[in-house]
Parts: C-alpha cells; structure tokens; sequence
C-alpha cells in the first residue's frame, strides 16, 4: 500500500514541500515525468523545480512500453553524476505507470522486460511519487506497472512497484475531455465488476470494490455538481486500485489486454469496447455499463475486429488466454472448459 | 499509511514468514507484546518465536500509559545487547498503542511523554507490526498512539506511529466476551459518525468513513453469519481507522477523555456512556446506536457521575474542552460560544 498521501482540491501547491526532505543533494535531481498534454500549460509552469531537476514531457498516445522505460533509464543514467532523488510521474496510468517502472529500473541491473511478473524485483525502487490527473486506472495505489513488452503485456507486480507518496488534487483532473474521462472512469467501473463477481473476493478487497463502484454509480449515473463528481472519481479509482490490488481483474480485463497487444487500442476504451458484449457474465455490470453510456451519449466505435485474420484473431486468443489468473479469478478453476479459444473469438468477432 | 497488509481468516499462520526478512541478525529479537487474555492459550502458543526473542504480557485492563511505555524500553534496552529487530503488537487498541509508541521510544531519546502531541519524533521508529485481535479501534491503520501522561491523555501523532506492516485474521476475534465486542465495535461507529458529520470532512474521508458505517450496520443490525460478521468488522475497523486519521473525531471522543482520564473509564464504554446522551449533535447516529443497544441487550452502567464533586467536574471539562481540534471538528470555528463549561457539565450530569 502507498505509505503517503495527501488529498484535497489545490493540494498540487504542497508538491514542493513534500518533495524537500527527499533531496538528498543538489546534484540528486528530482525527475518530473509529466504527460506531454500539459506542455506549456498552467500546471507545467508550476512545477517545484529546484538545482538540476528535469523536466520530461512524455506522449501517452501509446500504452507504456518496456522500451520506453529502459530508453528513460539510460537517458537519466547519463545525465546525471548521481541516481536522482526521486521521480515524480505525473499524468494518466500511462505516465504513472512509466514512473513506477523508471523508479524501479533506476536501481535494478538489466532491461524492464525482465522484471514483467510476480515479485521479480529484488533492490528497492528510488524514491517515487504520483500525482493522477485523469481518474480511474487505479495505477496510482496499484502494486503493478503494466508495460507492452517484446512478447508480451504485462506487469511488473512486486511491493516496490507502490508509489511511496501520493497527491490527489481533483483540480487537476478539470481539463479531461469528456471522452477520456468516460473511457478511464470505466476502467475504474469495470475493474470494480470484476474483483465483486471474481472467486478471489475477500472481505478487504470487498469493501474497497464495493465503495468505488458506489462512488461511479454517483459520477456516472447521479445528479452531483462537477466538482463533487471530481473529488469522488478521484476517491472511487483510489479505492477501485485497492480492490484489485488484492483480489484480480476478469474477462474484460482479459480480452481487452488482447487487443492492447494487437492492435494497440488503449486499456480504457479496449475495456468498453469489451464489456458491452459480456452480459452473460456480468449481468447488472453491463445493464449498469449501458445505462451510463445512453446518458453521456458515448458511441463506441463499430467494426474493430471486423477486417482481422484468422492469424490474427489467433494472436488475440493466445494473449488474451494467456492471463491465466484473471480467468481462474472470473469462472473459476474450470475456467478452460467454460472458455474455449472458439467462445472467446465469437466474442471477438463481436466488437 | 500502512505500507503493507496481509488480510484473511487464518492468515496469522503467515506471521513467521513475514518477520523472517526483517530479522536482522540473532542477537536482534523480535519482541512481542501480547495482551495477558491470552496467557497459555493458544494463540500464545503458536508464536512463531526463533533465537532470543521475547514474548511479553501485558495487562490491558487500563489504558495505556507514558510510564508503562518508559518502563517497557527500559526492560528492553537493559535486556538485550541488540536493538530489536522489530517489535509485534498483539490485542486490542491499548496492546496496539502500546507497540507503536515502544517501536518509537527504543529510537528516540527521552521518555513517551514527552512525543504527545504532533509530529515531535525526529527518527523513525523500529520495524513494528499489528495484530488486532478485537475490531473497532482503529489503532491498526491509525497514525497516533494515545496515552496517558502524567498531565494528559493525548495521542503520539506522527508518520513514524503507524504500523510496517498489519495482519488481519477475524479467526483472531473469536473469542472476544460480547460486551466487549459491542463497546470496541462502538468506537469504530461512533468514530465515523463524528468523522461524517465534521466540519474537516473532504471527500477522502468521507469515502472510508461511508464504508466503515454501512460495515457496522451490517454487523449489528443486519443478519449475516458469524464469519462474515468478524470479517465485516475487521473492515470497518480497517477503514474507520483510515477516515479518521484524515480527518477528526467530535464531541463523543472529547468528552470520552474526560471520563478515562478522571475515572479510568475504557475508552470503548467511555464512548458509548456520553453518545447516548447526544442527540442534539447527532440526531441520526444516535437512534442507529439505540437500535443497536436494545438488539444486543445491551445495558449501559448508570450514574457513573452521580458521586462527583464540582472539582472532578472541572477536571473533565478541562481535559475535556482542551481537545480543541474535536470540538472544532464537531461545531466549527465558534465551538467556544456554543460548548461553554456549564453545557458540558449538564451532559456529564446524565452519565
């Protein structure tokens, strides 16, 4: 879990202060990895930097790569006479992912594609703090770092992965489109409807789902005033991460990494693109999921799959099945008889 | 925060395995303090105990104590060459406290009393770890240790309190006396409804405070099964803890420590003799609380301050309206105009 936190609206004005004690010298810079969207904008000018800190604008068109991170690594190696104090990520779960991955690779010999799994990382990670500005993904709680690697999609899941601090100011999620912030809130919904119908389900991971999928219900589908719907989307992919961080994700989850792989749609979206057509396994998920579609007039794009090969279908099968315990988490330890790489592809076919 | 968690019936058996790492070397032991209830019971039987570790009773008949934490560093430090590796704190809210506030002394000079009060302690404390083994206080996730000195009852607040690491297994609670289980699972309730209906409420607190509230509704006025109750009530322990260490407590808990410091009253039953007597401040937590009463047949002690002289009553309005974070909490800025010493004393007069 993140052992720090601060919450409130305008709370981005305490980043300098939090950030001080950690400087270790001024030749140790912090490194701010901020989503390139906010270049020249109000928030870039604002940041707190000090001596030799750098600031790194990153594009999040693309999901997170393991090649990106290393290229970060190398880059910040060379820069500088000494390991920085910290890093800052600052943006989506893109950014955010970046960040913890960079942390973690800055003090761990060899490429990021060799920590994606379970508890591979062994020296803890420098420093690190995330500051969300779009909510949902959880990335900012979660003890991961999903990254497109050579091979495969996949997290580097270990306890140094977690954010030491984290800032939630719900001002800095204001200038979302509205696209992206139905997209990414979802993510947030979905993975809720997930961890509650999984077989991991415990009572901690409960209550934590239960509370962030209230707190959707009230954004997506209630009649509260914009910043009030800020502050608890903000709450709600705060608790939602917690959720999944002990229990797991399911089917959506599942099949959209699939497409992620294949044809690099974006995690948010490849999980809408997903979720429409998984009623029969999660009923009053998607009824909920159509209903909040119909009032913010969201169209999902039609004919994704429409003009894939056979080959490719194969590919989306292969990874998508591949995620073995998202599906022993959704339909149980049976999950390869109830699953079939047929029945997955007919769904497929579908978006 | 507490950075990590492990939660699950039965999850104590993890305990040995979590501490393995942490062991500095074998002149370095861990110290267990353990509440005396479970003197050569089982529990106490299956620490997982390796070279010159100490297993220490500790009464939990009254509530904790500056000296009672001197005393312990000293027997500590005068044992053993070592500092500890770690300490492991095993009970209820007072064996909790106690833990936090001997994993802070053994590194910091001076004695306890001197940390009350906020962000005093310069160095971090040791490794330490809980283990509640009854629900409802909050100590677990808490950043405060409340004892009291010689001159008050206040809390050791500060980022260095709060637990490494948490177990929480609801076998563990098994086999806590009723009346006991209904006053601790009080102070989580109560706990929120002050937390809820503050005037420092922000959306994060809220969040935890909400789910903590539905939690004790669900356990002792719903009809759910035993396990599921323990379970339940773990979690809202768990997030009671987290709403309040973000935001503050109110009128019930300022003159609770009143009571505990002039009569030694426990602070769960201390809670619950001054709630039932606020209505006026929380009309609708007070009717659940009266609910909850007459379910579990539950009957409150009377007269508790039928013998007191004007003198004792001072003493608890002074301990009372000197927790000026509460009652601002509770009645916004001008609380002074609206809490004056003969309002509170007629409360008082009811206990």
């Amino acid at each position: 879990m993140v052992p720090r936190v601060v919450f409130g609206q305008g709370s981005f004005s305490q980043l300098g202060d939090i950030l001080l004690p950690k400087r270790r010298n001024s030749n140790a810079p912090f490194i701010f990895l901020v989503d390139d969207y906010f270049e020249n904008k109000e928030l870039a000018m604002s940041m707190p930097l000090m001596f030799n800190d750098r600031l790194i604008f990153v594009s999040a068109e693309e999901e997170p790569k393991t090649e990106q991170v290393d290229a970060l690594v190398h880059e910040i190696r060379e820069s500088f006479s000494e390991l920085p104090s910290g890093i800052v990520g600052i943006g989506g779960g893109t950014l955010l992912d970046l960040a913890k991955a960079v942390a973690i690779l800055l003090n761990n010999k060899g490429q990021a594609k060799d920590y994606q799994g379970w508890d591979l990382v062994s020296s803890p990670s420098i420093y690190h703090v995330g500051i969300p500005t779009i909510s949902g993904t959880g990335a900012e709680v979660s003890r991961t770092t999903v990254l497109l690697g050579p091979e495969k999609k996949l997290g580097i899941n270990s306890d140094h992965t977690t954010y030491d601090q984290v800032l939630l100011d719900p001002n800095l999620t204001k200038t979302v489109p509205k696209e992206q912030w139905f997209y990414t809130g979802m993510d947030c919904f979905i993975h809720c409807v997930e961890s509650l119908n999984g077989t991991y389900l415990n009572a901690f991971s409960q209550s934590y789902g239960e509370k962030a999928l209230e707190l959707c219900k009230d954004v997506f589908l209630g009649d509260i005033s914009e910043s009030e719907s800020r502050d608890k989307l903000m709450m709600a992919s705060w608790h939602g991460g917690m959720s999944i961080a002990y229990s797991q994700v399911g089917v959506a989850h599942a099949m959209s990494y699939g497409l992620s792989y294949l044809l690099g749609i974006k995690h948010g979206i490849g999980n809408c693109l997903v979720f429409q057509h998984l009623e029969e396994f999660y009923p009053d998920g998607v009824d909920l999921f159509k209903q909040m579609l119909t009032k913010h007039h969201i169209k999902l794009p039609q004919g994704v799959c429409a003009d894939l090969t056979q080959n490719d279908f194969d590919t989306l099968i292969n990874v998508s099945l591949g995620m073995e315990a998202l599906w022993e988490n959704a339909l149980g330890k049976d999950w390869k008889q109830i699953m079939t790489p047929e029945r997955l592809q007919t769904i497929y076919q579908k978006i």
